[in-house]
């Protein structure tokens, strides 16, 4: 649960998320926000129910209205302990009544509203039958950057969560590799990651030789072998904020192929980074690295995004994509992860979350990017 | 993940599933049912995804058609190893491609179809707007009953389930519990469920004192102390199907009072057991169980429904609650567990599942509902 590690935030913090998101809800020509529990919910108001269930639990936002926070009478004292209870009221709904009316009081009967992605299709098909004059967008069509700009406070609990990540490296880098596992090597990152204050581990990719050719690819029994390549690809959440880097190792002495295309994909990630500053757009960043892979030939190996923008998730908008013509703005928070990847043979990822500043990009990872050699 | 527990059923046990959910659609007046990850997609495929996310899954289930599994490519291999793969046929779509146009060119263009009550709203926003000519009814409001007879293996397994969760009972009322916290009684509960079977603990409710009063109350850092009464309310998944039990008991000797609401709630609890039989509704047993604790004058203590179902998920259809007409059917699986919680002083909840049998109730759950004295 991402709620239940403690961020250090204030009611008049989540206020102010609240009051900025209800005012671009309606530049977006939208009545309001429909929250469901999940991250928009924590990072609006700092609460995350237990479980999201059958029964509705919704934060109803709209400019020049009071935020409501609806919930189940059963759920309401926990509710009210949230640390952004103060600056909304919950509204409370009993067991045998029907949330949707009680919800459809505090709506615009013709309006449109935002509404979480993940919010349930029951509590969707609940609204839209009481109120039959109004239509939904999801949060990510309607409001993609909504959490896409992170304050002072945000952005340096995600330079937490980095450095707990890039300490992490600097312990595993010295850990045995050959003739062990990769789920072996994955345990030990999880309990690196945790040791150094993640709560939550949410992936510990080992891609060892061929394995590290397939970016699906997350852990398997695969014995790591002197001469592999290895692709390590970790982070979680700390504090209630993300980590995601990715270094890729080598078990001994690397071939010259090895070299040359690590640092093909190293040039790729400095290019990536470099792209960096406010007004350009996402997709710009994408292009930089991918242009460094395509000019030295390996273009057709480079099969994913460059990168995905991080908070209190590890994966969410903005993304690093061709056609993604966001511009960057001060304060987003995105990885920038190029990576070759041959068939049957092996893979190279570099990946840093980077943060946008008003001069350019800010690196909240910065172990070595040179290839690290590993016993 | 409940998917990752092997349940012991075959390719064909979920054909026929899949088949008897498309005929009970018909029958309902449904064009089809659209199934994402969670419950009804293991019940229905013995598929689970690592996680819902952005990226459509769904099962597309109408009577006289295959089943077709809508996946993203990147999960194509891992939906073709589930058990009911054979059974379907597996649809993927890639990454920049529109998956909901991919899935509208197997659905009726005018038709109504039921869809998982967990369903994404951005999906279900997806799905209405490439086919306007659409309706959809939450699964549970469609057919609320579809999981809800149990065959006869699953109710081995609930019965199996049930035993563990015994068995931890057994155990937790012989440790010590003066002078320790919830939460470390929590771990307790957590611990003695794995070693019993279970791969997914739900909940570990330690409700101790006041605590006790909240019927919502998790878990906390209170220390027990002699004189308190302490509820516990425990389950999870064992081989894929749930387990779910409350005793209340007392540290040291209880007064007169805490004697009588015990008696009184067990009771209830009898009360309730007793009025099931097949072709009784399900409001009956709620009723029979609240009348024993209105008649004695505890009525507004008792704050919340009677009883939920149980399955491949700890909470779920059919609802022993005012106003449910449904009848009960030999197979039906649930909880009845009537409570009286006295706000600021103490709580005492009672709570077994039962399975409908042709001749009435058999209980799943069996440890003594007399006050247990605990140190």
């Amino acid at each position: 649960m991402t709620g239940s590690t403690a961020a250090p935030f204030t009611a008049d913090d989540y206020r102010a998320r609240m009051e900025r998101a209800a005012h671009a809800a309606a530049d977006a020509g939208l009545a309001g926000l429909l929250v469901a529990p999940g991250p928009d919910l924590v990072w609006l108001t700092g609460y995350a129910p237990t479980a999201a269930t059958e029964r509705l639990t919704l934060l109803v936002l709209a400019a020049g209205q009071d935020p409501v926070l609806v919930v189940p009478t059963l759920e309401a004292p926990d509710a009210a302990k949230a640390t952004g209870a103060p600056a909304l009221t919950v509204r409370d709904w009993t067991d045998g009544k029907d949330p949707y009316a009680a919800t459809a009081g505090i709506l615009d009967a013709s309006g449109r509203f935002g509404i979480s992605d993940n919010a349930w299709a029951m509590h969707l098909l609940g609204l839209q039958k009481v109120l039959p004059g109004t239509s939904y967008a999801s949060l990510t069509d309607a409001l993609p950057m909504l959490r896409a700009v992170k304050d002072a406070a945000e952005l340096e609990l995600l330079a937490a969560a980095g450095a707990a990540a890039d300490a992490t490296f600097e312990e595993i880098r010295n850990v045995p590799f050959a003739g062990r596992r990769e789920s072996e090597i994955a345990l030990d990152l999880s309990r690196l990651l945790r040791q150094h204050g993640h709560a939550v581990v949410d992936f510990t990719i080992v891609g060892s030789g061929p394995n590290g050719a397939n970016p699906h690819h997350e852990v398997g029994d695969r014995v790591i072998e002197r001469g592999d390549m290895v692709v390590l690809d970790f982070g979680g959440l700390k504090d209630g904020y993300g980590s995601d880097t990715t270094r890729t190792v080598h078990v001994g002495e690397p071939t010259d192929e090895e070299r040359a295309v690590h640092d093909i994909v190293r040039a790729a990630q400095e290019a990536g980074f470099r792209a960096v500053r406010p007004g350009v757009a996402c997709q710009e960043v994408d292009r930089a690295a991918r242009k460094v892979i395509e000019d030295a030939g390996y273009g057709p190996y480079f099969i994913h995004r460059t990168g995905h923008g991080i908070g209190v998730t590890t994966h969410e908008p903005p993304y690093m994509i061709e056609g993604e013509q966001q511009t960057l703005v001060p304060g987003m928070c995105f990885s920038i992860e190029p990576g070759i990847y041959l068939p049957g043979r092996f893979g190279v990822r570099i990946e840093d979350i980077v943060a946008v500043t008003e001069e350019g990009g800010r690196r909240l990872n910065d172990t070595t990017r040179e290839m690290v050699i590993v016993d």
